[in-house]
Parts: structure tokens; C-alpha cells; sequence
């Protein structure tokens, strides 16, 4: 048993075209009007697929595929929204996958135990709507409906409004679930399988996030008549903390740092920098090691203020607490695998996904396929053919693993 | 023979009303209402200190006092531009200072031989309109006057229009000169006298100044699903850079190396940077060591590219080469501190100013006056009354010695 590939692919392609942009990637932010779009395509689909379709108060989208059980269901899902100029793979993959594995499922009129419910959730990127994750967290009672329902966007619009806006505010009683086991598909975006020479991923958690601002405050001065020794520069302290974060993060075994964000001021060629932001993002397995990672950014921060007489400040602003996946979902990622004979590598997702709330309320895993150059969030994000085929079949057997097959032992697809 | 301080402090005062800041600074952009309003102010001041008027093709305004002889005049000027937000004294200052040697020199009734010359010169910051010290460098040659008339603002608006429109477009028979001497009163916008406890510069000359555009260029991953050892960070190798011109610029005697502005892209909290520019400013009063300065960043960039893997380009796209002043005028500057018995330090000015280019057309020199805190293009930019008076007894004393007095020796005044 084996997904069609020629239709996943070709699936893929047709979504693509809505908010595609002119360098092959997407642009589909979530609640715009490209995203209802997308969304009239994936109703379409899902019909054509004989899934019913529910939608919830958060617009997340459930295409149901009954068992002969009336049990909790296999959910397996993504999201179809993308951040600006974004590729054809984030997201899109996961559902359409889940589609596919619908599709063959009925191709060979094969009828799982388990219900099957496919997800395609809102709002995954937090691009247009913050916080990232939104209606998987809402479902998993981290946020209140009205919480989310006024999340704006740049412009003030409302999530609430422009939900109803396109046509999908739905019903509180149509969420997914109730959750058996949670499987997300998704391109890796990042290069660790591609260096290891590896299709697919096999990933045991979510690593943790803390997030800090540090702000250098020196003295802005004329850059002409101010002599080295006197200068208290902001931007030259900055400098030392991001390479020192770089340092930092390469010490530790797994832990990755980021400085991605930086403000001067004033910003100009000619005025020594008196006041310099950075965003500062730590990433780790394991909780009590971030905390270390955190004691070393503050330690560096008063070294660097000693050195260079700058005044600087830390403020550890969010954190999310890393996330273990359920061992027996993994188990059944891996073993699915194992089946097809498809090599694998036991990794943990450095971004965040809705698997990661979804784990708080029912055992979850993801399936992560090779990207070309671990490129993500741009255009040029780029996964073969045969390796999103190898990820979809790994999703098909995880799934049946889970769900059981009527009539069949499913050790039988062990081969 | 001293000027009147009192005088010099209230006309100070009065200019900085016009375009006054909440936060006790100036905003009077080139050719600005504002600028009209000051204008008009000192257009005033000098007709009720009886001295003829007139106004060039740039606008720039030179009030004339007659001498013995119809000789080559000794100037003094600087200009009542300023930066956004800037400060009460940077220009005001220098224009101020020799209105005030002007009405002395009218109080006591003493004519020199030479005539006197006040010059307010046009757009010297560059703020609004660039290259900065436009109208100084249209003088002295370097700039023709369709070049200076076409030079617009960020608005579209054409320097020659906005010119007519405040009423200050003469003629060019009406320039300034021809210059026997040119003296320039500014405050020093910079420590070093403050730091050695002097209250006056004497200058020796500019400084050369190079600008450079350097751009790293790396790759932007997403920042969780990418290790350490396959990343290529642009703001990384920045920091590296960053760090290395403050290394470079503290091991060469003299020299001031600064990066002002910095932009990352996408520079958002969890993106590895992809692309990092920055400028780096580079001064030194030696042109040979200004080239050992750029060689050194080019070496720099050599090095953090072998250690990064990020691409590191270096565009040297402009250069002011350094400035040595007239020892005739530094040496009667130096003279007339000593007559007054004001403490100086020889130094060089690390900012450009007009007497740059007129001291390619005449002898020149400038003085300056302490800064408190060294600031300057800012609303706390200060200097004390008795610092202000102390350089503008100089200028006073200057002038008289390079103009001299009719009927005198002006060895007299040597004490």
C-alpha cells in the first residue's frame, strides 16, 4: 500500500497558485482573502474525497473520515496559511498529505477502526495575527475564544471580523476531535537530514524557546571629533554580545542561538551608535539547560558592559518550556518507517508547530521530510519529490498503525 | 579690548528660539522657514550693526565692515543651519562670534586695515540638502551652481527653488571675498578638550574621512531548525566586523573608526540574518594612514569570512582627504589665546566644516570652544558662558592680528 504520489504533487502545485508570487513561492496570510482561496479549494477536495467537513469558532478546518469504531479519532494535520513570500511545502504539505493518505485509503476502499480526521488549523504562522499557533492553542485551552477574536493584524483588523469576513467562522461544536493520536507532517526547515543523507525525520519533541530583548545603552556622539578611549559605543557592545551569543550557543551540545533583530540609534554614518536593540532567541531540549544558556547571556552581559563601559540590559520576555512527544506515537512514526524500509533520523523540531499544543491534550509526534538546504520561510524552500512521497507514506502506515485496520491485524503491514 | 558676553549670550539665545525643540534644542533645516525667520533675524543684526549686506546665488550672506584699505578681507563665518533635534550652538556659534567681534570692534571705534568679512554660509549640514557644506564647496569651486540649484530633499523639493521661495536667492557678483583670511569660531562637538580641562582649540587642520559600505551576505535559515556548525549568520559576521573596526581604530594613534548604521535583513526575532549592511567611517588626519586603516578593514573582512563562511564585501565609496590648515593662521590664533592668556590644545577637528574648502581658496584656520560631555547634533549639546566668551576673544583677537589696526601696530596687543 502506497500513497499517489503524482497526486500529492499535483495537488501541491494547484495550492501553490494561490498567492503565488512572482519568485515560485506564497504569500498567504492567514484570513486574507488568498487563504479563503485556499480554503474553498481544500472544501472542494475534501467533498470530492466523501470527507465531511466540519468547521469550528476558530475557522479550523476538519474533514472527517468515519471508522468502524465511533471512537476518538487519528488526527493529522497542518495548516495552508503561510508568512510573506513563504514556500509551497510549509504547511501546505502536512494537509495535503493527510488528504492524500485520505484519498488512498479510499482508493483501496480501506476502513480504519479509528475514526481519521484530517486538520487544517488557522493561523499556524502568526505573521498577520500573534501569537504563532493560535487555533491549536485555543483548542487546546490555552487561549479564550474572545482572546483570539481580537487578535489585529497591522492594520486593526480583528481575527474575529475577518474570519466571518471570508466565510469560515464556524461552530465551537465542530473542533477537531475527540483525539486519539495527533500526527503532523511537515518539511523539516532546517539542514540536519540533508547533511546526515536522510529522507525523513522521526521527531521525538519540540525543543524550548526563550526569548529576550537586550538593549546596549553608550553614548551617541559625532563620530568625527570623539576619540577611541572615550567612546561608550552601543553598537560595538552589541556587536560583542551577538558574537558572544554565537559562542555561547556553540558550547552547548544541541542549544542554538539567534541574535535576528537589531535597531541603532539614530542609525546614521556619521553619529556613534548611543542606544542599540537586539532580540536574542535560545533554543534547547532540555529546560534546565536553557536556563543555562540564559545564566551565560546574562554573564556575557555584564562582561561586556566591564569591557566597554555600555550599560546592558536583559529582559527574558517569553518562554515556551520544551516538548517531549509521546513515546508511543513515535514509536508508531518510526515503526511505520521501518515498514517501508525508508531510512530515518530521531531529531527534535526547532521551530514550533500545532503538534506542540496538541501534545498537551493527546499523545502526538511529527514526520518531518528533507529540505533542499534547509530552506524555509522564502521562496527558494525546496523539498524533492520522492522525499515528500517518502514522508506521505510514513504518514499512511503511522496512521494505520494508529487507527487499526477492520478486519486486519495491522502487524500484518509489518512486513 | 574684550567682547561683550553678555551681548553674545542673548543673541545666542534669541537665535535659538527661532525653530526651538521641546526638549531645549534646535530643528532649522537649509532654507526652511525657519532658516528665513533666522535670517531675517541676523539680517537685522546687521544692518543695526552698519554692515552692508549681501546675498549670493546660494544664498549665502556676508555683512561687510569697511577697513583702511580696499584689500582682501578677513572672514569669519559659519552658518545658523542645523541638524533635526540639534543643538543651540553648533554654526549659531561661529556666525554669532563674529557679529559679536563686529559690534566690538563698532563700540570702541576701531578700523582695520583690512575690511572684515561675516559670512553665514548656506546648507552646511547636509541635513536637508546633500553633500554637506554645499554652498562653502560651490565657492570654493568643487561644486558648479546648477549642481548646488538641483540638489533636492526627501521631499522632491529643489534646493534653487526652496532658495527663492525664502527670499534669500542673490547674485553672484555678491560672493564672499576675495579672502585674505578665513577664521571658523564652532564649538569643539567633542572630549578632548573637556577631558584635558582646556577651555580653547586651536585647530589644525581636518581630518580625512573615508566612508565604506560593507555588506556581509549569509544565509537566512529559520532559527530553531539550524545548527550552529551549518549556519551561515550575516549579522554574525557583522558583529565580528564591527568589533574588529573599534579594535583597528584603538591600535593607530590618532585615528577614529566608527560603524553608524547597520540593517539586517529580514530582521525579524526568529531568523537567522541573511543579509547584514553596514557603514564604517574611518578617520585620520593622515592620508597614508587613512589607506593603512582601509587595508586593515579589507584584511578584517578577509579574516571573518574564513571563519564565518559569510561573504563579506567592502565598498570604499567616499573620501575627504585630510585638511592641514594655513600655519600663518593657526599660528595668529595661537597668538591671540596666548595674548588673552587662555589655555589651548593644539588638535585637529574630526568633523568637516566650511573652512575645509575655503581653505583651499585662502589661508585658514578655526578655533574651538570646549563642549560639555563632547555632544553635539543633539538637544543637550552645551557649552559654558565663560568657555563661549574665551573663544570668541579669540576669534576677536585673530582677526584683528591677521586684519590689522589702522593707526597701530597690532604687535601691541601681543602683551
Amino acid at each position: 500500500m502506497r500513497i499517489n504520489a503524482d497526486r500529492l504533487h499535483e495537488s501541491l502545485r494547484q495550492l501553490a497558485q494561490i498567492g503565488a508570487t512572482p519568485g515560485g513561492g506564497v504569500t498567504r496570510l492567514a484570513l486574507s482573502s488568498e487563504d479563503r482561496t485556499a480554503r474553498d479549494l481544500l472544501r472542494r477536495w475534501l467533498e470530492e474525497a466523501s470527507l465531511h467537513l466540519r468547521v469550528d469558532d476558530f475557522g479550523n478546518m476538519t474533514g472527517r473520515r468515519a471508522g468502524s469504531e465511533s471512537s476518538a479519532a487519528v488526527v493529522m494535520a497542518s495548516h495552508i496559511d503561510t508568512v510573506r513570500c513563504g514556500g509551497r511545502y510549509d504547511g501546505a504539505y502536512g494537509v495535503l498529505g493527510a488528504l492524500e493518505v485520505m484519498r488512498t485509503l479510499n482508493d483501496l476502499g480501506v476502513t480504519t477502526r479509528k475514526p481519521l480526521e484530517l486538520v487544517n488549523w488557522t493561523n499556524e504562522e502568526g505573521v498577520r495575527f500573534e501569537p504563532a499557533m493560535l487555533a491549536s492553542g485555543a483548542v487546546a485551552g490555552r487561549f479564550s475564544p474572545d482572546y483570539v477574536a481580537d487578535r489585529t493584524d497591522r492594520a486593526g483588523l480583528r481575527f474575529g471580523d475577518e474570519l466571518a469576513r471570508i466565510g469560515y467562522k464556524g461552530d465551537r461544536a465542530h473542533r477537531p476531535g475527540p483525539v486519539a493520536a495527533y500526527l503532523e507532517l511537515h518539511i523539516e526547515q532546517g539542514p540536519v537530514l540533508e547533511d546526515a543523507g536522510i529522507p525523513v525525520g522521526v521527531v521525538e519533541g519540540i525543543v524550548g524557546i526563550t526569548w529576550s530583548e537586550i538593549v546596549a545603552d553608550g553614548r551617541a556622539d559625532h563620530a568625527g571629533p570623539s576619540p577611541m578611549p572615550l567612546r561608550r559605543d552601543a553598537l560595538v557592545a552589541a556587536a560583542r554580545m551577538i558574537a558572544g551569543v554565537d559562542d555561547i550557543a556553540r558550547a552547548i551540545e544541541g542549544a542554538v542561538g539567534t541574535v535576528g533583530r537589531i535597531a541603532a540609534e539614530p542609525n546614521v554614518i556619521n553619529t556613534i551608535p548611543g542606544k542599540v536593540t537586539l532580540s536574542v532567541d535560545l533554543r534547547h531540549p532540555d529546560a534546565a539547560t536553557l536556563d543555562r544558556l540564559m545564566a551565560a547571556l546574562e554573564h556575557l552581559a555584564r562582561d561586556v558592559t566591564a569591557l566597554t563601559g555600555v550599560t546592558i540590559g536583559v529582559n527574558r520576555f517569553w518562554t515556551s518550556e520544551p516538548t517531549p512527544f509521546s513515546t508511543e506515537v513515535v514509536d508508531a512514526v518510526q515503526a511505520a518507517a521501518d515498514a517501508l524500509g525508508i531510512a530515518t533520523q530521531r531529531l527534535w523540531s526547532g521551530a514550533g508547530h500545532d503538534a506542540k499544543y496538541m501534545q498537551e491534550v493527546a499523545p502526538s509526534a511529527m514526520i518531518f521530510a528533507r529540505s533542499v538546504n534547509g530552506l524555509s520561510h522564502c521562496e527558494q524552500e525546496y523539498s524533492t519529490p520522492e522525499d515528500l512521497e517518502a514522508g506521505a507514506n510514513v504518514l499512511l502506515y503511522a496512521a494505520l498503525r494508529l487507527a487499526g485496520i477492520e478486519g486486519e491485524r495491522i502487524s500484518h503491514t509489518r512486513g
